[in-house]
């Protein structure tokens, strides 16, 4: 559901890039990022935050950085980077390392802000540098990821979902956050079946003419054919029928434990797991905290570098900007593929 | 528990290999690992099988073989590889790469024969080249793994358990062929803690002085406090407290999706997962198929690559003996300690 912007058809996307957790890399992370080559040559950045958090990230990372200021009104034809001013947080009440309220208020602002830019199509992605969860916590009670923020700013009624991209290969999850022992009750035919719709929809989204996706069995040997567990035969298997018949390019149910082997041979550009830990044992272990996270299913991309807030390095003038820079040209190429179809249909 | 030998203290280790499926890879695995010079500098090999296959998977890998053939009552004092023999499968009979009744009744034969000799302490550890697992159906309805096998020759009560080993690190699992949601109320402080008692003592018996074992958690981000799932609350910490009380060095519960990126990274020896998945998921992304599969917890070490039969590959000469070796050195090294140990108690 492409959204229409006031953007010129030939310019780059306009991207909003929160600043995250202030005690970590974020700050460093973010000042990286705007003078990165290749992310200006992919989009032009609207750093939300506090100026003075963006400049102490700057000298962290030893770089001169000088970013006009503009105002909400000013946005149209914006034709390379700027920062919206928030100036909510001064950097010296901060301390690195520690978890604190105002950080967390500061992070979770900022991205409030930059949703409310996208919802209101005066940018065309969201991106993040990383929150911290306890602080996030501390200013929201009860927040557990990024999703329930973004709905509760869209008013979104169907709720997103998030995705693991890392190089080529996409993660899904059909349950996420439950106890392992309450998955196999959440795994309807229609959630799975739901779970694969989006993920071939976001994927083609992001450029992919005909995913190739692979359905993650759930119990060991994919059930051994009813001996260890019958979800493959009862709810898979229909689930993959539906997907077939909606057109879906789809292998499955495939044993979990081969299942990543052969996307990483090539033969999958996605796998949809059951639960949380079957996709990230996988994925960590093939270096996800390099990858992006993506939060689907919205109007526009959301994405955030998969690594956390790095405590241990922060202000060391070492943090690595891959993942983050990762996580832009995935929302640009989205935005920009967002803002073709969208005048297409107009 | 240390069985005594007759084999004089200063020779190397008698181990049987029992050959495994025919119409795969097994016999020229077998026939490479008899002439194999590390194999050969690390233990004495006694073959097990019909000599016609061991000779077809010779002409297989393009090897000359000439094995002496001895008698069970001939084994105390052998010094080189000589063949048990069976004379029970005439390889014109089978059909490459297609399972069958006479395969598998050979493949058990060749096991249970080599689980016997190690029983009466004629042989000092048991290998096996892959059997096929549709073959060993046939040939023993209801068979699942090896372990009921062993169980049976032995008269255990106590089962065993199976360890993956990979180069240095280890893996082993609580759960296995059960559904993923029987998993929780399989987990038990008992189940939890008799695992990491079983890992620790196999791995003091291959060498370990004191193995670091991490303990995988239930639930996602270990339940986060016990946001999503109590498990490692309720029983997984008062089971790490029983470890640590009994002298085990353990960490956890450790997330599940960093456990092994941490044991890569060299932090621990082993990690004990609690459900089939969840270790292999990430031990075959690992490189699973080249390491060793052990069974563990009985008087004599087995052990077998963690590979399969390679159907596909049968018969063209091409099979690596990377993991069968390995599977050999690991048998040999855990069956001198055993020797020394039974000495030293003597």
């Amino acid at each position: 559901m492409p959204i229409e912007s006031s953007h010129p058809t030939d310019s780059l996307p306009l991207i909003a890039m929160a600043i995250g957790d202030p005690a970590g890399i974020s700050p460093e992370l973010g000042a990286r990022l705007v003078v990165d080559e290749e992310v200006a040559r992919h989009c032009v950045l609207l750093v939300i935050g506090d100026s003075r958090v963006l400049s102490m990230g700057a000298r962290d990372a030893g770089l001169a950085l000088e970013l006009p200021v503009v105002q909400t009104g000013g946005l149209a034809g914006l034709r390379s980077h700027a920062m919206l001013e928030r100036g909510d947080l001064d950097p010296a009440t901060i301390e690195r390392g520690v978890v604190s309220l105002a950080g967390g208020r500061s992070a979770l602002g900022n991205f409030v802000a930059a949703l409310e830019l996208a919802r209101d199509a005066r940018v065309e992605a969201v991106t993040f540098t990383p929150f911290n969860k306890q602080a996030m916590r501390l200013a929201r009670p009860g927040y557990d990821d990024e999703i329930a923020v973004v709905s509760e700013v869209l008013d979104s009624r169907r709720p997103g979902r998030e995705f693991n991209v890392l190089g080529r290969l996409w993660n899904a999850r059909v349950t996420s956050h439950i106890p392992l022992k309450d998955v196999t009750r959440h795994l309807s035919i229609d959630a799975i079946f739901e779970g694969a719709r989006l993920a071939d929809e976001c994927m083609r989204a992001a450029g992919f003419e005909a995913p190739r996706l692979a359905i993650a069995a759930v119990n060991p040997h994919a059930g051994d054919g009813g001996s260890f567990g019958r979800e493959e035969i009862d709810v898979q298997a229909p689930a993959i029928e539906r997907m077939k018949a909606a057109g879906l390019r789809v292998t499955g149910p495939v044993p979990a434990d081969t299942v990543f082997v052969r996307a990483t041979k090539g033969e999958f550009d996605a796998v949809l797991t059951m639960y949380h830990d079957q996709g990230q044992i996988a994925m960590k272990l093939m270096g996800f905290d390099q990858g992006v996270t993506l939060l689907g299913g919205y109007p526009f991309p959301i994405c955030t570098p998969a690594h956390g807030t790095a405590y241990d390095i922060a202000g060391k003038g070492v943090a690595d900007i891959k993942a983050g820079r990762n996580a832009i040209l995935l929302a640009a190429s989205m935005a920009l593929r967002n803002r073709h179809a969208a005048r297409a249909a107009a």
